[in-house]
């Protein structure tokens, strides 16, 4: 919870939190509509997109364009109108007071508070990970979540790639520029990805440079911090998801020898800042927003609180997809700041202002 | 209805009708998947946004682009993937079949039939008119509904332009380039409209450039196609909404000099053309998609039909948000023809095929 004594750095009509796709379109709007927006760009700034070199399916960019770009441009269009963006990893989101006092405190890690009219929650999702044995120590010495970043530390090595969606599609293609070849696991046999990405990887499958370990699932990463990573222990059953079949006697356990494993395997939402408010998640974390028709389809059980981007789109997830979420959180969040100037317009004339009962 | 004896001249796994934002997003996700599909591009090609002279708020341009230029891009862009376009104004969609066998039936007003497993409806919205007297001789010779297209040909006139929303704005400011003053007409004394834009028609009015005539209607229209716009008979009411209020003492009416009117006064969804389809659509005949959470957000009451943009969307209606919502058809259509595939295959190898039944 907020510590009361703590007096806030500075109070603003909305705070958003996070700098991807989403955040940064809300940015653009809610600035463009005077609500001077704090952006909190948190340990991952630029979001996943950063993570993309050619983004190929965002409208408008013929030729694509790599993600890093696109995020820049975007963080460029959000400052030309008055965004302005600060680092900072937020702890908590605590609100308080009623009606024309209502508001949020936004609690960094380092102790920072600051208070917000209204706040956009854009903070997107992580990568997830397995939790296997081995997966601790090797994170970051030949176990990694992002092909763009490390893939070109395992040049003319054996990658496995685990994963079956877009994503690890994606990744796979992309570090058949370094492997001697790529290993893509998949614990079944089909995969659920774009056609573009399944064609170009069984192109890759034809010409030698993708392997397919289908129907199979890693259990153990074997290396060391100062040697990397030497082998997987991988299990496979002939009708898919072998860890669900252990004791299956079809299953089979074996050794498989890589330089470097990369996860593909989706990610998880962030939302753990959010704990302390009344906000409803779904069983994975992800942000319930209102939807429906109309005005309001980002708004949050939590009045002044909207939701936009993959931490509330657990389905289609695209660049394109966050950004329309993002720009409908600003519009949602510049009507409820107009509605609640309009309340404080009324507190400060003299009159009764009792927020919610109001209209 | 379809004439069953007309053989179609192709059929396709999908087509879209509507070649604006929405429907081009659409393109590029399913050329992308594989879905071949056929765009087809009515009598407004590209849409509402080729009459918008710079887009400054669509994110990833930090420099704003102009309308024709985003759609030209996306066009590029979903043909590069093999997206075919092609112009023709659709008369009727028609649905023939069940399970496997279910085919849409769509007849261009020249007489020609396409069909296909899969239809989008990304046919957007046109300009709405107010029907008052002198209007339907006055529409292209004095009356216009588009202020980048028909701006230019009243240099140093009087320019009326009629609407309260960003559109008006956008209207109101780009023809001061060429009037000698602009009158911005609006029945409320609010204007709903983005910060932004009434922050800079403020700033035109301080300059003298545009007037505010608030509380006011137009009622009728004066001028002749030989002479152009001559005046408008115009409504004052203190409290707005004045036509409603005709017979209100308080109620004035006067004539006003005018060169030039623009309207600029919302739009109609365009979904006529689905009147034999079971669809829902709402008062105002906006077409009501699923919505929700998660896959098929786009999906309306007739299976394998989605819909996308200002066809389906009367609030937020950006440029990002159509393309957010037809990237959005394109994936649940792309699942929808995945299991029609299924379907078929499994009909194909001799098994009973009872669509809806099986799952």
């Amino acid at each position: 919870m907020t510590d009361d004594s703590q007096a806030p750095v500075e109070h603003r009509r909305l705070i958003i939190a996070g700098t991807g796709i989403s955040g940064l379109s809300a940015a653009i709007y809610a600035a463009r509509s005077n609500n001077d927006p704090l952006v909190f760009e948190g340990d991952e700034p630029g979001g996943q997109l950063t993570l993309t070199t050619d983004v190929e399916n965002y409208p408008g960019f013929p030729d694509g364009i790599s993600g890093p770009e696109l995020i820049n441009n975007m963080k460029q269009q959000a400052k030309k109108f008055g965004a302005e963006t600060k680092n900072g990893i937020i702890e908590s989101v605590t609100v308080s007071g009623d009606g024309a006092d209502r508001t949020f405190h936004v609690e960094l890690k380092n102790g920072d508070v600051y208070t917000a009219d209204a706040f956009i929650t854009a903070s997107g999702a992580s990568a997830r990970t397995l939790d296997i044995p081995g997966q601790e120590e090797m994170m970051g010495y030949g176990l990694s979540t992002c092909a763009t970043c490390d893939g070109a530390f395992f040049r003319d090595e054996k990658i496995m790639v685990i994963g079956g969606g877009d994503a690890a599609m994606e990744e796979a293609n992309f570090l058949t520029k370094f492997a001697s070849t790529v290993y893509l696991v998949h614990r079944r046999e089909e995969f659920r990805a774009e056609d573009v990405w399944i064609d170009r990887t069984m192109e890759k499958v034809a010409a030698g440079e993708i392997e397919l370990l289908l129907n199979t699932e890693a259990t153990a990463l074997h290396g060391s911090r100062e040697d990397g990573m030497k082998s997987v222990t991988l299990v496979r059953h002939p009708d898919g998801h072998p860890t669900a079949k252990i004791d299956d006697p079809e299953t089979e356990e074996f050794e498989f020898d890589v330089g470097a494993v990369f996860y593909a395997i989706g990610h998880t939402p962030n939302t753990d800042y959010l704990s302390d408010l009344p906000v409803e998640t779904d069983e994975d974390g992800y942000l319930i927003t209102e939807g429906g028709r109309g005005a309001g389809q980002t708004k949050t059980g939590v009045p002044g609180l909207f939701g936009a981007g993959d931490v509330v789109d657990f389905y289609y997830q695209q660049a394109v997809t966050a950004a329309g979420m993002g720009s409908e959180a600003a519009i949602d969040a510049d009507e409820y700041l107009e509605a609640l100037e309009r309340e404080r317009a009324k507190a400060e004339a003299g009159e009764t202002a009792v927020a919610q009962s109001d209209d």
